[in-house]
């Protein structure tokens, strides 16, 4: 009864063909030495092959070592092969959860590609899935979060007891004559594990609803496959809305025209693609980003976990926080040429091409660029840096100096973009700056007769 | 603070505007309290007038009565105007909940209209919310039915203290010196609800995670607007989907075409529509009728409470179960004419346009139709009447009898269309039936002098 359950949760989700060979993770808890177990007497039926793998995480000293001895019998007296290895946390650094987490997907990644396995399976329960729901559920994950264990995951892990109760893995092993090790640890997303499942669900399931349980794991199979619906109109709106990558950076008046709802998971899939998953994200993030969207035309901030949020003019920016901290950065120029500080490179050259100056009686029509600078106004060496809290200069066409701020304010240059402002400084004075071009003082004009042309050089340009 | 809090809720959801006349609904507790306090003390703000709505069930005697009078007496001091109305509960019939629920419905509709008012409010808080939405997710409403109480109902019924939790009306109402009464009811539902808020709830808080509460109710307003974000295409994959209504039949061979969370949805609205609400169904009952659509090419039923679903070929019908129940029925025909039986009307005329009978001598082709039978080979009164089970006849062109049941299988007559099958006896034998036509013995043809045509009256059809 129970083989044939998880051989329909196997041939539905497709998680294993024949031919193929499982690596099965088993740590010689009940949950996963049922699933070896089950796989076992089915892997004649479907036509694979199994492969025991074990973690040593060595958390637990001899108990630990006691783990791996067990897994190894175990797979001995089944004859299978096994593949057992130690470990090395680094447990100075807080979050051992996490650390474990990522040993294991190592382990599991590698095993994969030494031993040329197909999938690896792991014993997650339909019982474990009812407690992971109601934990993302008071946790504030949002509809989208409500997936929770996947039967099938990109990475190549396998869940075929989750369509079955522990309470049933238990009874399975019981009439197969099967042990089993207890984990003692008490981390403390197991305690908190605990209390669901010693104390929560069972209440659940007592006085107000029986199969609650079950209900939480519908629930999240049909939450995955809603998931699966939403996956390519988000995709498509997420193409639509963002004008830069690499940080992401979404036009806020494209986002406005969607509903609410699809903006939402818009800027989730930018929380994602920005941190590289969405563990440490609630439905509050997503909250402060839609209100930094929805606000009208202006300056906003949001700092979440491995993610800053900036709002400037109808721009939403999302960038790792690393991203945000921004050094001054300068250079000189002994003479003209090609210089890079900071994200910029700039080419300053000397050109003759003005037509001649009145002087020559000639007739003639000056058309100047903005980046034409009087050579012989300049000194060298000039100076590139980048803007400066309180620059000021008067650019060509106005009438007295101004903050470099207030001009970036009425050309909209996003907040992002202005730290990096690259500008041109001769003896302490500002002779150029990047869009605003050439100061008033040291523009090329009537009787220039060398000329200094400032270019930035493309495809490096920030 | 917590005015602003409620006036900034009103404001967001738009349940009030200047002008308004809102219907509070105060049981004597002490949410009902606070909404009305609450109002109260925003009405001149926000430029809003109330009167006070109290149902008496009489459910609990003295008890029910003392309430009416505590809030009768609170509306005096507070000189706000009220209405008081006694219900008279059916309470031979089981389910008293539902029986309170609709007395109150019809109060406040009632009341709607004969006060004038905007709006009515009710009492409920983000800690209510929170119960509807852990309580729904272990009932198994599915991701659609997340979306718990409404800020605002397209019956009118607003709730200003959904983003308020429980706590906090208490501290509000000690705040203000304000009394409650406390209800001594305990029906199931309320017990249940009791567990939820008294135990699992504060366990949730209190061990699991900090601010389980908001998460739940925060989940339902993203639910609920998500629930929007589908209603368009859901209705329109829903009417592209079905080939009939009243009942609704859907086309399984559309239907499969969808995402499966799309089906889901559609299938759902179909069920809401059926039944008029989908207060019965859980995402159980979606799954049942989604694997009858999934199926291959067949037959197969799902009773599900208060729509029984037929599949029958590529055809699923969802009705209400009396729909089920086919009565035969039957009438006789003493001579040419109208009759009508059942859901069907038959128009049986007399007809001599059949071109003269070989034995006249003159070239003719008899462009006999199907429904034609021949006059005299037939004895009056005929019976029309409904398919009975077993029902044989060898229509024109078998070369032998064959059974109804057969014929209707090899033209995909779906089986809910079957039961009221209207055919035609003589003297016992069947002589026509619905568009396999007439009998062979008894259908005109060569020799035949009078014609007796058999047609169905359009518009009047099942």
């Amino acid at each position: 009864m129970l083989l044939q359950r998880v051989a329909r949760t196997i041939g539905k989700y497709q998680m294993l063909r024949q031919g193929d060979v499982a690596g099965v993770a088993v740590s010689g808890g009940a949950d996963s030495v049922c699933l070896a177990g089950v796989l076992r007497a089915l892997a004649g039926q479907l036509g694979f092959r199994l492969h025991i793998l074990h973690l040593n995480h060595g958390l637990r000293g001899a108990e630990s070592d006691g783990d791996a001895a067990f897994v190894a019998s175990l797979a001995e007296e089944w004859g299978l092969p096994w593949t057992i290895q130690r470990a090395e946390l680094d447990t100075t650094h807080g979050n051992l959860e996490q650390e474990a987490r990522r040993a294991r997907q190592r382990f599991f990644a590698e095993a994969t590609r030494t031993l040329g396995l197909s999938r690896v399976a792991t014993g997650h329960t339909l019982s474990d899935q009812a407690e992971t729901v109601l934990f993302r559920l008071v946790r504030g994950s949002g509809p989208g979060g409500l997936a929770g264990i996947l039967p099938v995951t990109a990475e190549g892990l396998i869940r075929p007891l989750l369509e079955v109760e522990r309470a049933e893995v238990r009874q399975w092993l019981g009439s197969q004559g099967l042990w089993w090790r207890e984990d003692s640890s008490n981390l403390d997303l197991r305690f908190r594990r605990n209390v669901l499942r010693q104390r929560i669900l069972p209440d659940l399931e007592e006085h107000v609803r029986a199969g609650s349980g079950r209900a939480l794991a519908r629930l999240a199979s049909i939450a995955a496959s809603e998931e699966d619906y939403w996956r390519e109109s988000v995709e498509d709106a997420f193409r639509r809305s963002i004008t830069g990558e690499n940080p992401y950076i979404f036009n806020t008046i494209e986002l406005r025209r969607l509903h609410p709802a699809l903006i939402r998971r818009v800027l989730r899939l930018g929380l994602e693609r920005t941190a590289g998953s969405l563990r440490r994200f609630t439905q509050e993030h997503v909250e402060r980003l839609l209100r930094l969207v929805l606000q009208a035309d202006g300056e906003g901030q949001a700092v979440l976990p491995g993610v800053t949020a900036r709002r400037s003019f109808e721009w939403l920016r999302l960038a790792p926080p690393e991203l945000e901290r921004a050094a001054d950065w300068a250079i000189g120029l002994p003479e003209p040429g090609r210089a890079s500080a900071g994200p910029v490179t700039l080419e300053v050259v000397e050109d003759a091409t003005v037509c001649p100056p009145p002087a020559d009686g000639a007739e003639c029509l000056y058309n100047v660029g903005r980046d034409w600078l009087d050579f012989d106004r300049l000194s060298f060496p000039l100076i590139l840096r980048n803007l400066h809290a309180g620059d000021t200069y008067q650019p060509v066409g106005r009438d007295r100096p101004v903050k470099l701020k207030h001009l970036m304010q009425s050309e909209r240059v996003p907040s992002w973009n202005r730290p990096d402002w690259p500008m041109i400084v001769s003896k302490g004075r500002i002779v150029w700056a990047r869009r605003f071009g050439a100061a008033a003082w040291a523009a090329a004009g009537p009787g220039t007769r060398r000329v200094l042309r400032v270019g930035e050089v493309e495809g490096i340009r920030g």
